[in-house]
């Protein structure tokens, strides 16, 4: 079986992953890896880095129809985290994790709402590397069991529309509460965001 | 306005905190503190801890209503999370934190679904700290801006629900996606659990 959803924070091109990520204590360096041919290697150890916030059905299209519940868990390496804190920008070298995961319900002692399921669904990533990506970013969509991945190309929507409407620097930090009031303290807001926002 | 909600995982003394909670860089220790006077100081730096989970209007009562809807995050100590990869288990001083926030809609490019907001709406910790809780684990509550709480009294019913119900040590590792397959790897389930989810 496979199933297709659209998630809000990464883009459309959402990929499938069936199998349960292998966790690995967090190591000391949270920074980009490639491959030797310039694929992106994904971070075995994403779920001991910071968490962002999570979303549950979000959808930019208010016609989405999909035929389960789904969650989506953001991620960040501990060194763009913490120099974020102290700065309300992401440094080069951010690492952006993107996980889906299928909303289940009525288990164990839950009777209403949804917890997250062990299969996650999908894994995309936006990574800033200023020296290698033309436009400072990259996103990256992992399928199967892959653990590396080609830069999705910068035609894809997702580049237009986190420059567009991202609220800092391409990403979309007005959905990570926690950090939207640093944002909003150091100034570092996106005059399109504000200007977008100041319409409503 | 004043809202009240019934999270799953950590109890029904549910506390409140209108407050976004301030943000610090993770600190190399990460156990339980307490004051003079024995209360519990809620670790100010939790969201640079390890995330375990989220739910989505989680609730034990199939009749729960709520105006509004709400997120339940869970985090723990990265020392905790370390050895529960290892051996399935929960070391003496781990500490979990269970953060309820309130579920938006609507905002920015967003059309469907639900982010989370900034107010954090509910905080609870359980703490295993064998040498000074009856039963290795207490629970706290916060309410307010408050840094600091009293143990909730072993007569409440957070207590035996954990014990009775939580499938690794009094806790509901059945809601954590990453960390279930590790108990049943490690085979630290607990009977009452495995006999509780085979007569489903």
């Amino acid at each position: 079986m496979r199933t297709r959803t659209k998630l809000l924070t990464f883009a459309p091109a959402m990929l499938l992953v069936w199998a349960a990520w292998p966790q690995t204590a967090t190591s000391g360096k949270s920074g980009p890896e490639y491959t030797s041919d310039g694929e992106f290697r994904l971070p075995a150890d994403y779920r001991g880095w910071v968490y962002l916030s999570s979303g549950f059905d979000m959808s930019y299209n208010p016609a989405a129809q999909t035929n389960h519940h789904m969650f989506d868990n953001v991620f960040v390496n501990p060194e763009a985290w913490r120099a974020f804190l102290q700065t309300g920008r992401w440094p080069d070298k951010t690492v952006l994790v993107l996980e889906a995961r299928g909303a289940e319900s009525r288990g164990s002692i839950n009777q209403k709402g949804n917890f997250q399921g062990a299969a996650v669904m999908g894994l995309e990533v936006h990574v800033k590397d200023q020296s290698r990506f033309p436009g400072k970013w990259g996103f990256f969509g992992f399928s199967g069991s892959s653990t590396a991945a080609k830069m999705i190309p910068l035609t894809e929507n997702c580049y237009s529309c986190h420059n567009d409407h991202g609220a800092v620097d391409s990403t979309f930090v007005q959905f990570y509460p926690t950090l939207m009031p640093i944002a909003k303290q150091k100034g570092t807001l996106e005059a399109a965001y504000e200007k977008e926002t100041q319409n409503r």
